[in-house]
């Protein structure tokens, strides 16, 4: 018995050190990455692009390592390795991870990358010159790949061709669960939209496009973002085209944000986001790097904390009522006499737009949404490629009242699918409902965090996400997590009643 | 007989693949060590060791690969292939790494290694409580490593044991002949010293410490490198604690300087002094990447090319007529009314200091000097570790007339040998001396090369350099390069009538 103990602890302590040794080579991919975007000069993007593909096949080769294959089966077996739930968890998400990433045949990997590489020169010209017909074989392809890819990962046992997609971003989730939560908010948020737009009150935008220097918006940001929490020496804020989070361990977050002259709102929005992504990361445990146990649980609780810090505290009134002084000190200005509350009601203007990054916190889950069922029709056959513009159309004039001139403001905005990424939109709004249903956990915690904000102290808010959430990395589903720290499963009341109080609070309805 | 052809070629083309591998892996090192020097937050240091040594190994397992010592082997063997001179040079030069990496034990290997971790520890307190022995230990522990390094290089087949040791950094130079080299340098310089010493002229120090904000020398710095030649397309300038050139490939070279308030002129010394390594790093070809004909020659003609761009564009009379015009204009000042020649002769003090890295043109050697004498006596066995202090002050008496009252300033101050590199130090003046070497000889070839400078122009410059030495890559030695640039080996002649019109300039004498 003792020696069947010590057989798989040995067999565990190798798995842990082959998964931690892909794991360092994929964080210097990742700082490969984060140099391309943010420093890398122009004409060094050919090697670039080979030091990538190198790295991603060797982590490749680690992670699908027949040897690891062996040990998962030999801790899987032993019992007294599982009695610890942390082990157990290791291993369950190790496995997962393993299937994952030898299930898919090498030439359908192969065919999906091409997909993706040819995919994406399509899209970019397609948009340009407003041409559907172009996009569409390279989106007719990449339909079909994602279905082999479903009937790979699913081993044709899945209940909807969406589910094994899905699953690859958000552990767990289904498409029938996910449009049982989405029925509701669509309504709503449709409804609440109609009522904002027949409430005849028309918020200034004019405190939130004043124009301050880049250099100054930067300092400002970087300056909430270690107020709020981001620990500084361990990462890094730098510029790029997109902003992103890129995580090499705990300790090493390199975070971009991007700066317009009238976009200090913009820049503020994007850097608390991102700083709610490098937040979650710096708070998982170096001890457990490499393993499930020190990685982020889904795309939609690290969504939740992005957006929990970009809409729940930087978006609120109590946020202002600390930050307006802040930034008026050090823009040196007094915003042409513009009060904290027209600040806050110029952050959260709520109006339906053709473009979803650019969209509100309302109308914003209505674009996602849209592309949920989108892409499911196409996956299940019931939309052909060709029709989706008219589909789409349709849609944005039924949910938002608009009408689509242009498929570059429509079908062709987005570069997800021309990347070959399907079942990953419903994360976003995953993000947006479990951050409101953590906020309204956190909320019973602290029953004075609004006074806290307002003073500018976002110590509780941090420790409360640290402890319910950060620290212990994929120990549970996104689920299971949810309905330990809010008690409930993840439904879409607490994202209705914020973004209701929100509504009521700029537009006096 | 067509078919050994194509055998062999077959061979080649597998063989320049596996070391293109290794080159495209080694890249990665370098973007990770640059990152560590200038983007790294301060708690990513942990990981960041992790990364470095795993990519290490990884590249050391890759180029000491038997299938790459099979296909030298192949390769060597076959006429045909050799008789093309690229072919030929980047066998024989394949060949060399690959003997000089596969050579040492891999326990010598890890002796040096943890001497250097442990020696580089020691060697920062000794310097620091001015305790040399504290160090002792460590020095003698790194020249016995270094015998044995010695042995294992040169077979037992070395004239010198200093040999195999100098030929890892300056390939094909021997001690005897470096010894032969510094004999007339050193009684000139020791002369030179004395003359400018005695000729009662003092020269004012002044326009050269003149404070200016640091983001506006930058901008100045990089001013200067873009004209010069550098392609900022190709590269970058940062910041780091010590300036230094990494390259990825000849596409991304990252330079690095810094900064003091009142140090824009030794912004400009060490920023052109990067932009020549940077320079000639981008004067490689990119289709030979990987291979020696796509790699610089030696230590000796690396430091050529920026010392040339240091000393003798950026510290001559002629770029000052030049820049000073720009300098005013960039700073918005007159300098307090000094002239383009109180600049010129202001960057070209001449005065024996005990610190190398911030001696002048004409001192910098003897510091070099002195370091052969006393490594070469260690190695020997002439010279104890223990009497090492007391040789060292010797000699600073001796050849600078100064005394040395701390070790910190004297033997301690320098960091290679704590890294346990001998053999090192003479490449610093082999730059020197070819740097003069080339310049005469260019001179010859463009006669208005004074008058080009003085208008800022620099492109016929950085042309010679190209044809004449950059993109030729390892088809040479580094002294068959100097004689078919120059049609004289090396020799200490050049830059000793350079040194002289220098101080016949500057100090009037």
């Amino acid at each position: 018995m003792t020696t069947m103990v010590a057989t798989g602890s040995k067999a565990y302590t190798e798995l842990v050190g082959l998964v931690r040794e892909a794991a360092v080579l994929a964080s210097v991919g990742n700082l490969v990455s984060w140099d391309q975007e943010t420093m890398m000069p122009p004409k060094g993007a050919g090697l670039r692009a080979e030091q990538l593909s190198m790295l991603s096949g060797m982590v490749h080769e680690k992670s699908t390592h027949p040897r690891v294959g062996e040990l998962l089966g030999e801790c899987e077996e032993d019992r007294d390795l599982l009695g610890d739930p942390a082990h157990a968890a290791n291993v369950r998400e190790m496995r997962r991870e393993y299937d994952l990433a030898t299930r898919l045949p090498l030439e359908l990997v192969k065919a999906l990358a091409e997909c993706a590489s040819k995919g994406m020169e399509a899209w970019k010209g397609a948009r340009e010159n407003n041409d559907f017909k172009a996009f569409l074989p390279a989106l007719e392809l990449t339909v079909e790949l994602n279905k082999r890819k479903s009937e790979c990962l699913g081993q044709g046992k899945a209940a909807d061709i969406y589910d094994p997609l899905l699953d690859t971003f958000e552990p767990g989730m289904t498409a029938a669960r996910t449009a049982a939560i989405f029925k509701p908010l669509r309504e709503f948020t449709v409804g609440l939209v109609d009522r904002v737009q027949g409430c005849g009150v028309k918020v200034d935008r004019g405190p939130a496009v004043i124009e301050f220097p880049i250099a100054q918006q930067k300092s400002f940001v970087e300056k909430v973002a270690a107020r709020i929490g981001f620990d500084f020496d361990a990462g890094r804020m730098d510029e790029s085209a997109h902003p992103f989070c890129e995580s090499l361990n705990s300790l090493d977050i390199r975070m971009t944000n991007r700066y317009r002259a009238d976009g200090w709102a913009d820049a503020i929005s994007s850097g608390t986001h991102e700083s709610g992504h490098g937040i979650y990361e710096q708070g998982l445990l170096d001890e457990h790097f490499g393993t499930p146990l020190g990685m982020y649980i889904s795309l939609g609780i690290h969504e939740s904390q992005s957006r929990m810090y970009e809409n729940l505290v930087a978006r609120s009134a109590p946020f202002w009522e600390w930050g307006f002084g802040m930034a008026k000190e050090h823009f040196g200005t007094d915003f042409g006499g513009a009060s904290a509350l027209d600040v806050y009601k110029a952050l959260n203007i709520i109006e339906p737009s053709f473009i979803r990054v650019e969209a509100d916190e309302v109308t914003y889950n209505l674009h996602i949404m849209l592309r949920f069922d989108m892409e499911r029709a196409m996956l299940n056959g019931e939309l052909a490629c060709k029709d989706l513009p008219g589909e789409w159309n349709k849609r944005m004039k039924s949910d938002f009242g608009l009408d689509v001139c242009e498929d570059r403001v429509g079908c062709l905005q987005d570069v997800h699918w021309s990347m070959g990424a399907m079942g990953y939109f419903p994360t976003y709004t995953f993000g947006n409902l479990y951050s409101a249903q953590f906020w309204e956990a956190m909320g019973r915690d602290i029953p004075d965090r609004d006074a806290q904000m307002a003073r500018g102290e976002f110590g509780a808010v941090l420790k409360w996400l640290r402890e319910k959430i950060h620290v212990h990395g994929r120990m549970w589903s996104a689920e299971d997590l949810c309905e330990r720290v809010t008690g409930e499963p993840l439904k879409s009341d607490a994202l209705m009643r914020h973004l209701d109080a929100k509504a009521k609070a700029v537009y006096g309805m």
